[in-house]
């Protein structure tokens, strides 16, 4: 029984990892649809959705039968717990992918407003700490969790430089703002994704050390 | 022992419908501060987002004990994990109501734009569903839930009218274009509530059911 649960436990750890790389390449693809105008990706992203959907079912279903059959309790429980959490934030990470996808098809249809320099880097620093959150969370490593929370700060730098960059197009030339609010909404949408991937580096710190460090997600525009 | 258990499963009920309430009364007054034009209620609904964080945490430790304790299965146990996930999505609904009053008081201190006649609509529409589906949660009602996820069609007609409106005063006077983003940015935290609603919604349906009808959250623009 006790070799069951650890082998039923690994594979919640393996699932929530596969799933984690998943959503990391939806949001890589998506960026990439968007930089490389090309809505061919951006379909194809949008299709392997349903995967991340799947995965985050068989993630719930796997705990729920550890919880059932082998009645964890303490550290044990709580990891299961915050599992199924997390496959959640995953899922909705993806459901973030699928939107830029979609900002990206309607602004490959216009003239590209300006080269995309600011989004590719934003992006990247979002898969970085999604990345670094799920390690956190297998190895249960609060250091590498402190440190994606850290990283959000530099994702909201970015927001704003994003923000203030297209107002000036806006205000130069109102022929641009349609374009540049789709930009913004693609900074929003990387934004939320680097803030599941902080809620999760969070999640991490309070099973470890059982202390609630969640502030108020409160971006300045 | 199994009296224990009736006992606390409806502390968790009574807990996470005061956690509703209260995440459901900061949404009303985060959108009555813009409405009023008083940031003095903004910042006073900002304050009461740290009851929203404890709340939550009171229902996952109570949660907790439940598994620990007295190891439910079926039905009782799915219940306890998904009363879990929903404290997240409401502690992040509370989070949004923040956002809004932060958008508030920098709307506040510029002149008014426009009458605000959609946004408070579509306020009300965000609490119903949220309330909505609490109802059906504890009452495991999936007719109810149902019609949560039907009414958020309704709110993503009321984001595009404001979406349309605002692109228009945004192309004939760039000065609006500020504080139309700002407009912009409440509708998109009023769609993210709406969204947990649904995702609750959802919930509640495979709960009962054990059907997943999660579709990806694809709103266009």
């Amino acid at each position: 029984m006790q070799r069951h649960f650890h082998e039923e436990l690994q594979q919640v750890k393996d699932k929530t990892l596969r799933l984690g790389s998943l959503v990391e390449s939806m949001v890589e693809r998506a960026v990439t649809a968007m930089v490389d105008r090309d809505s061919n990706i951006a379909e194809e992203t949008i299709r392997s959705d349903d995967k991340a959907d799947a995965l985050e079912i068989e993630i719930d279903d796997a705990c729920l039968r550890l919880l059932a059959l082998h009645q964890p309790t303490a550290i044990d429980l709580r990891f299961i717990t915050t599992a199924m959490k997390i496959s959640t934030d995953l899922e909705r990470m993806a459901d973030q992918a699928v939107n830029i996808c979609q900002r990206a098809m309607e602004l490959n249809a216009e003239p590209q407003l300006k080269p995309y320099i600011d989004l590719p880097i934003m992006s990247q620093l979002a898969q970085k700490m999604l990345r670094d959150s799920l390690d956190a969370f297998v190895e249960k490593d609060v250091p590498k969790a402190r440190s994606v929370i850290a990283g959000d700060n530099k994702v909201d730098q970015l927001k704003r430089q994003i923000f203030r960059e297209l107002l000036t197009f806006m205000m130069e030339d109102p022929r641009t703002i349609a374009r540049a609010i789709g930009l913004l909404l693609v900074s929003r949408h990387l934004e939320r994704i680097a803030d599941h991937a902080t809620n999760i580096a969070e999640m991490v710190v309070f099973l470890v050390e059982g202390r609630n460090i969640r502030h108020s997600s409160s971006p300045a525009i």
